[in-house]
């Protein structure tokens, strides 16, 4: 790991430009190189996965959008409509919709139209257990979709992706990913946040019912048991999915993402090695579990959208640093003067 | 222009996604919606266009670099070879190379080579005078160049681009930056900085240089008569073609043209209506002239090329939001269900 560290700084020492000038984009090249092994890292297809579910939760008005949203936007997505399908357009992502458990009838988007993206069914269940009342799933459900979402893992393989990303759909997902995060050992007042901007009384309402949830169970130690208590089944696909990616870049969208991806991180630390944070989104509590995973984001421009947007734009970054260190040409091939200034 | 921006926040409010939580990428596609006069606002092709001069202060040291890297990074780039041609091949950016006063003989890159980009002749004179011991320019000169810079404003529109970006190329463009913007009234601590990261002893020269050559002229208040004390036909040039840009936007690199734009600023204000800020250079003196424009950086990244590198990435990310209010669907067309809480 180190002589693959110290061959891919040698590399971009090398380039047409002052040493370090490009920045984070010399450091996103390094976690790369890490990631594949190999010096320079190469780039090809990427594919951004979205993770539509719902949540029991959402019945308890926790959100300023009803619960059917979440199948009207799927249904966006399937025609090309949402704000995904134009990101990941702009660059250079191939989308895949994973239905993991929207509620109501199995999705028939093909019968409806023509999907302008991939679709996959991989329904668990139809939504979550509303976890105010009743454990989010059972342990079966769980494991099932953990394990679904590393055969998901295996589809990147299938489809050539040299880069992933995770974006997630669903009302109620900013209420479950804030009440995993307190039973992770958080605290409530960083976690629970406006979602898609609610009044305050209905964030006073919101912090109410998920502090009440959270009095459920006992402590909870293990990332699958937080999962089957306050998760769902989209949140243990994309934990899932996330373990299952090893040698694959993967990169983090907004708090609901980064929750899966810090529950992934409980059961194995080691996916920090190749995780980014496409970005730093409005959310309040999206900091402090970047913070906890040791990331940086790549951007910060005050999106709060999810289904992918943020993380889309810092993986294109991400890949642009690594265009820069396979087409620049070195000092010598292209007879530029480098310094032998020695004194910094 | 406020029933502009009311259409097009109106336009903004109806796409199926919460309120705002485009963030910043909103607040691109409301600019650009005034510049243009038009919503939304359409995109096309963009163009960077890199401004290569040689300065007569980097004979007195103040560099990690020897004078002659500026011509061998323009053949560089014409190769294909420098940071730029990546990354602007990567955001889909047409790349033009100007020279705009590149020390020694007059290019002939297309016998040399087949060039990669766009290269347009403009020089008004061979690099610019030693400003520690005499005039950057004549008075004719400077004038020159910065009708050359308006004319090339006109390029843009020959060329069908509907945004352009603005790079620098050339050894000593920082101390000419930093001079220039001292005599402006900016503190020498805030704008003199290591550049191509030179180290503390040499940094000390730089200081001394530049502020020795200060003193030689007395107080400069307009912008012409900075540029021709202590500028160059590059920087002539570039703040000639902002002023030129009236009606189409316009996105700065780091700290050189953040400079140049400062003094276009002093000639016009209005320029600051149709530029936008491409990233945060790492460079010191950036965050005050960004700051003295009202412009907020659209990405950080730590980077300190030049080039254009930080302006074609930051100029993409204004594209992704300008796409997504072209092609999303609205709440009505996808048969989404809006919130009508007015709470908030």
């Amino acid at each position: 790991m180190e002589q693959i560290n110290a061959r891919m700084q040698a590399h971009l020492d090398n380039l047409t430009k002052p040493r370090g000038s490009l920045g984070n984009l010399e450091e996103y090249c390094l976690k790369m190189a890490r990631i594949q092994g190999k010096v320079p890292p190469t780039v090809g297809k990427k594919g951004v996965y979205v993770f539509a579910g719902d949540h029991g939760i959402a019945g308890e008005g926790v959100s300023l959008y009803p619960a059917e949203v979440s199948r009207q936007m799927a249904l966006n997505m399937f025609a090309g409509g949402a704000a995904i399908n134009a990101l990941a357009g702009g660059t250079h992502w191939e989308l895949t919709v994973v239905d993991a458990g929207i509620a109501g009838e199995e999705f028939a988007p093909d019968s409806e139209l023509k999907p302008r993206c991939r679709f996959l069914r991989r329904r668990i269940r139809s939504g979550s257990g509303n976890f105010a009342h009743e454990s989010a799933m059972t342990e079966a459900q769980t494991q099932a979709a953990l394990e679904c979402g590393r055969e998901l893992a295996r589809d990147v393989k299938t489809q050539g992706y040299y880069m992933t990303a995770i974006g997630d759909l669903g009302i109620g997902n900013t209420s479950t990913a804030a009440a995993m995060m307190i039973a992770a050992g958080f605290s409530p007042q960083a976690m629970i946040d406006r979602g898609t901007e609610i009044g305050p009384q209905q964030l006073l309402h919101k912090q109410q019912v998920i502090k009440a949830a959270i009095t459920r169970c006992g402590p909870l130690s293990s990332g699958e048991a937080i999962l089957k208590e306050y998760g769902s089944p989209d949140f243990a696909m994309m934990a899932g999915f996330i373990l299952g990616l090893t040698g694959c870049a993967c990169v983090l969208d907004g708090f609901p993402v980064t929750a899966a991806a810090y529950i992934a991180s409980m059961i194995n630390p080691r996916v920090r090695d190749w995780l980014f944070a496409g970005h730093l989104s409005k959310a309040g509590g999206h900091r402090h579990l970047l913070t906890a995973l040791n990331l940086e984001p790549i951007v910060q421009l005050d999106m709060r959208l999810g289904e992918g947007t943020g993380a889309v734009i810092g993986g294109h970054i991400i890949e642009l640093g690594m265009k820069a260190s396979l087409e620049m040409a070195s000092f010598a091939a292209a007879q530029v003067s480098d310094t032998d200034t020695k004194e910094q």
